[in-house]
């Protein structure tokens, strides 16, 4: 049996020292591995430098930092092996920064009524000759473009695999968060969504539903409970199969 | 002898899930703690969570995450303890999210014609209902204003410490990098600055010049030679005083 797991956030260069980070502790995917590995399975491990993973004898770890690190390394690692499943828990950047300026400069871009503002704010940079955003102004303006859905990459390499993804929220109804689930397990194609929601999330307590595609619902409330009963739906699909 | 030091980088909450980052390993803050603890100096040490920093019998951790939160960290203990010296070698971010909107949304409010664009968007922004930014969008934009200065609270707080600025660029010719490590002077009051070049540092690699108020400069190469020449510089003043 062999697993991919992805863990942590992304990070998205804004320039050569500042970036824009999901945050993630890393500490669910560490425990997600924690639980497979204990089932003797040959573990991957994509995840970032900033965030706890497991030990070197539990999995390979595959470091990464951007979203587009992330869709390459997946596509290599899907490519070369086969996976039972893939647990992608990493918190992804929806978007990556594509131009930064002063509100000066945007607003004399603007002045000149481009048909289309991202694309004149990009051409306004690549004017620009320092390296390092200049702080003299009050305020920056950054512009970042949507990323591709790296989640939809997996069941289009590996269509066998059992697809687990993550949908996080703050603090909304239950309802709203089995909702947006589901509509994200359609959308990406995935056989379960862990649905969280931040406000339920300190330390080691940790309140998950693992939704299945038939939208039977199992709840969690702790780290080490997740990454069990992610591990035994699992286990229990594959033997299904 | 009582230490100040600041390492690590700033990060700037754009929501409950993304921040803006400035990075920095904290190894550099970390090489300058251990050569005051050789000393026998106490020592308080503020970063951030996800820095390197010294073991705790060497120095007192204090952990911040923001500007504000540096700010203030600073001020309770400058106003507690009186500091031979204040190392500052933390990236701080210049700047803080203030509002984040479409780009729609974006053009919406200047079709309006405000007076303060900065303003209406932060206005735009208050009448939205949802926590986390949608993600329905092609490109998002997200304007921030400028932080305070935090560097220029410490001679203020303490004017008989010796401060230590730090400058950063990247890839400047070294008369350049020199000219603003001097201005940082000037303006923040410091005794000596620590001028570096990101293209200029890699691994235990890093070069640095240390300028004091004569514009006298001293070389560096790696990490512990900067934070010897750190040490030996602010001792040496203290003694002179």
């Amino acid at each position: 049996m062999r697993i991919l797991i992805t863990a942590g956030g992304t990070s998205e260069k804004i320039d050569d020292v500042r970036a824009i980070t999901n945050h993630s502790s890393g500490k669910l995917g560490k425990a997600i591995a924690e639980a497979f590995s204990a089932e003797g399975a040959t573990i991957d491990y994509i995840t970032t430098k900033q965030a706890l993973h497991p030990d070197n004898d539990e999995a390979t770890i595959h470091l990464i930092e951007s979203t587009a690190d992330l869709a390459a390394k997946l596509n290599e690692l899907m490519t070369a092996h086969r996976y039972t499943a893939v647990i992608h828990s990493m918190a992804v950047s929806d978007f990556t920064p594509e131009s930064s300026v002063t509100i000066e400069d945007l607003q004399d871009t603007i002045a000149a009524k481009p048909d289309d503002l991202a694309l004149a704010l990009k051409e306004k940079v690549r004017e620009r000759t320092e390296k390092k955003i200049s702080s003299d102004t009050d305020h920056l303006v950054i512009v970042l473009k949507k990323n591709p859905k790296v989640i939809q990459q997996i069941k289009q390499l590996q269509p066998e695999t059992i697809l687990v993804g993550f949908k996080l929220l703050v603090d909304v109804p239950m309802i709203q968060l089995l909702d947006v689930a589901k509509a994200s397990m359609e959308k990406n194609d995935a056989d379960f969504i862990l649905a969280n929601d931040l406000a339920e999330i300190s330390g080691e307590k940790h309140h998950g539903y693992l939704i299945n595609r038939h939208h039977k619902v199992k709840e969690a409330q702790t780290k080490s409970e997740i990454a069990q009963l992610i591990k035994q739906e699992v286990l229990k699909l594959e033997e299904a199969k």
